[in-house]
């Protein structure tokens, strides 16, 4: 399949869609006639380039090419995906979705962003209505993995599981929905919600910031990791979800919801939001809030990665699914030099007060490259688990010059010695972009057996893997710096 | 005000009341007449000391003493907050309001942890209405930060302001909701979303699993940084949220809910529900999903700490507050021993593959002290602001042995050299619980012109501090494994 799509409409939606193809190694032909939507597409597209890759533990793969397109015919015509992201009008989408299905391969699929409509509606007036399905995503687009995947009786089944297979491939998670529905799943909920804050606010029994508050210091944090029925499970306790139910049951039938009734968006209520919104917010541009909001998400999702949970099991499959792409690279890697090791950039987590990586994190990136270098020799998820594994001893990092936020990282590695028990690394930490070295890493590790707590000889494989890089490596010159130890002599003024 | 509390029912939100009161130095009461409730307490108790100190990066207060009690009377007397945590049956508060009014202090503030209850029904047949407020916190009561405040015209406003800051002071983030309403402000929106949810399930239109993802993987991590309006602020980009709510208007008026009407909870839904749920979930415990979602939520609000953002905002103004109180010991320390300058306890997220606090968390904690160290001498906040601070250059680690999830750990420093731009220190990591030395860590650091991005001379201030503790320091032994290099001579076996 050609990494091809085209994105039909670059406003918030659409800009999102084309960052997250263009990072994930995609090319995307745009078509937005509305004036500005090139400079709109890159806003996002800037945005996307600082948060998305700090989501990944391995090198993402090349950019695709960003085009322009100047008709939906040359935006589409070779795409093996196509976005539509126009504005919710029925009419608008039947006639965009008439204009590219002239020009479209014919396997082609074709998401549309709708919030609202279902495939069935979608698909009306359409001579292969087969190829349009619901693909709804959550803004921002491009670190949201939420996507809603919704098909028709009219959608063929194989080409329905090769969208979720394309979805997957760009880091999103798609959730199959069941039946046509207004409103999909995720929509009906925030519904909800919208309509109950609406009376809130109408009714002076809270502001958009309490609104706000009520939700960010609460259960919002609940359903950053759990959603709604895992978290009652846990409150339910031993007594089950049945019992826990049960004994909610009442209140379905109190007026604690105000959701019978729909209040009437006025000019009034209107004004009420938008000045209490900017009374909460107005202090921050929306630029502004968008960095805080990515850097928050990045910083969240990562947290569930450590231990591989919801939304951070995902992102670690897809840094598995990465690293295969480039592993027969890695693997492959010459011995005659030092060995590449790492590739990143500065998170937005690692800045600290002094406004550059914090010195932990360097040690958090060699350490990192450590690892890769286990994995590297054979001490795998599946060695480990088989009860070896290197710990280090000791460490002596040289901090040489400073990282700013989002600088690329790479890391290089030489075996300056080893045996049946131990290794002696030393790293170079460098920012590719301006060549400096940033820092060294020299590091001694030995081997553990991790069921006795004591050290213990490495495996054969192993081993010979290891003397393998180091017939090589103890060829190259000893690194600068190696060796040496903390103790320039000060003298104390007195 | 004496820190004495008393709390009425010890159930899964009793049990958080009483783990965030003690851990937070308060001593508490307990009354709960129901069988096993002391072992119900315990377990909440245990979870909490694993995961509240977890968000803090200062020493919590000493933990405060814990007594059950045979009576209300016992309970109560002498308690300065009174929480009330007992089913929801008005008849059943109000007899527990009458017993506790009879004994309690007549300044003493009495919260119901009530989801539903407004104060004026709480305070109907009470002769001391003024007392009772509404106090709802949210599960797990120990980590989220949310409870909201209600009052009736019978509230004494001098004593909701009391109320409010005692809340502050045990950590949390009261919501003082501005009328009474049924149901409060969260639990309206919870409610509205589990009406919609229930009829998603019964329609068979999603599974519980299905809506958790459609929460968690999407607008969920939205909700855990910022809520409803300022994520549709951002949304809305620069044309504002008057233009954002127009635009969404129409929708208020589509069939996008069901909440029109209200599913009727019949024996075969809740089997239905129960049945996903177990599906959903049964692989786990329900103790192993408290843990997973405790770390999550740590996790997720440290990383909030970061950039100073919402529940992180609250959480490093609690920290400088815990700190004032112990502020004045540290700073008086003596300078004839190694200084104290790091207490805390391995994170969850500090633990690796191998099972212990990884090695990069050992620079984590050395560079804390290191911290504390600098702002110990005068390098604080302010004297970084106006363009002075130290940078590290070098670092050398032993790492002596493992530590496991939550152990105690300290730091003392020693100064081994310093002039007018270095300072060379020496770091102990110690696990107070076994007395073991897990690590050294030597540091040279040197002082910077932030403005020019040079090395600088120290302020005289900070030059003199640093020359009075090496006065004493330099006549302390040098310490084992300073001064070294990694090198042990290996040999490759060929």
């Amino acid at each position: 399949m050609i990494k091809q799509a085209a994105c039909i409409g670059g406003g918030v939606i659409g800009g999102g869609w084309i960052a997250r193809f263009i990072l994930n190694g995609w090319g995307v032909n745009v078509y937005d006639p509305q004036p500005g939507a090139q400079d709109k597409v890159e806003q996002v597209l800037a945005n996307a380039r600082r948060s998305l890759p700090a989501l990944a533990d391995v090198p993402m793969p090349k950019e695709g090419k960003l085009c322009y397109c100047d008709s939906i015919e040359q935006a589409v015509s070779g795409a093996s995906w196509i976005q539509e992201s126009v504005p919710e009008r029925l009419a608008l989408k039947h006639s965009v979705f008439k204009e590219l299905q002239r020009y479209c391969k014919s396997d082609a699929i074709i998401g549309s962003s709708t919030s609202g409509f279902t495939p069935t509606q979608l698909q009306q007036n359409s001579d292969k209505p087969e190829q349009i399905f619901v693909a709804h995503p959550f803004n921002p687009v491009y670190l949201l993995p939420l996507v809603e995947v919704v098909a028709s009786a009219k959608n063929i089944h194989s080409r329905q599981l090769r969208a979720q297979e394309i979805l997957k491939s760009i880091g999103m998670s798609p959730l199959l929905v069941r039946r046509e529905i207004d409103a999909h799943i995720a929509d009906r909920l925030l519904e909800a919600v919208w309509r109950e804050a609406l009376w809130l606010i109408k009714d002076d029994v809270a502001t958009t910031a309490e609104i706000d508050d009520a939700i960010r210091f609460g259960f919002g944090l609940r359903w950053a990791q759990m959603g709604l029925f895992e978290t009652y499970r846990i409150a339910g306790g031993e007594a089950g979800m049945a019992h826990f139910i049960a004994q909610f049951g009442p209140a379905l039938q109190w007026p604690w919801t105000k959701l019978m009734d729909v209040p009437e968006l006025t000019d009034e209520l209107i004004e009420k939001i938008a000045t209490q919104s900017d009374e909460q917010s107005g202090a921050y541009s929306i630029r502004e809030l968008e960095r805080i909001r990515d850097d928050n998400l990045v910083g969240i999702m990562r947290v569930q990665k450590n231990y591989n949970w919801g939304v951070g099991k995902m992102l670690k499959e897809q840094d598995q699914k990465m690293l295969a792409d480039i592993e027969t690279d890695s693997r492959t890697q010459s011995h005659q030099q030092p060995l590449n090791m790492y590739e990143g950039r500065v998170l937005p987590a690692w800045i600290d007060y002094n406004g550059h990586m914090n010195e932990s994190h360097y040690l958090t990136v060699l350490s990192n490259a450590t690892d890769n270098f286990m994995a590297y020799i054979g001490v795998d998820e599946q060695y480990i688990a088989q009860g070896g594994s290197y710990f280090t001893v000791e460490t002596h990092i040289r901090h040489l010059d400073e990282a700013k936020l989002n600088a690329p990282l790479t890391v290089t590695t030489q075996l300056l010695s080893c045996d049946a028990k131990r290794m002696h690394l030393f790293h170079r930490l460098t920012c590719p972009e301006t060549g400096k070295l940033l820092a060294t890493g020299e590091h001694m590790l030995l081997h553990m057996d991790l069921n006795y707590g004591k050290t213990s000889f490495a495996s054969d494989a192993v081993q010979s893997c290891l003397n393998d890089i180091f017939e090589y490596h103890s060829a190259l010159e000893k690194p600068e710096g190696a060796g040496s130890a903390i103790g320039v002599k000060l003298k104390a003024r007195s």
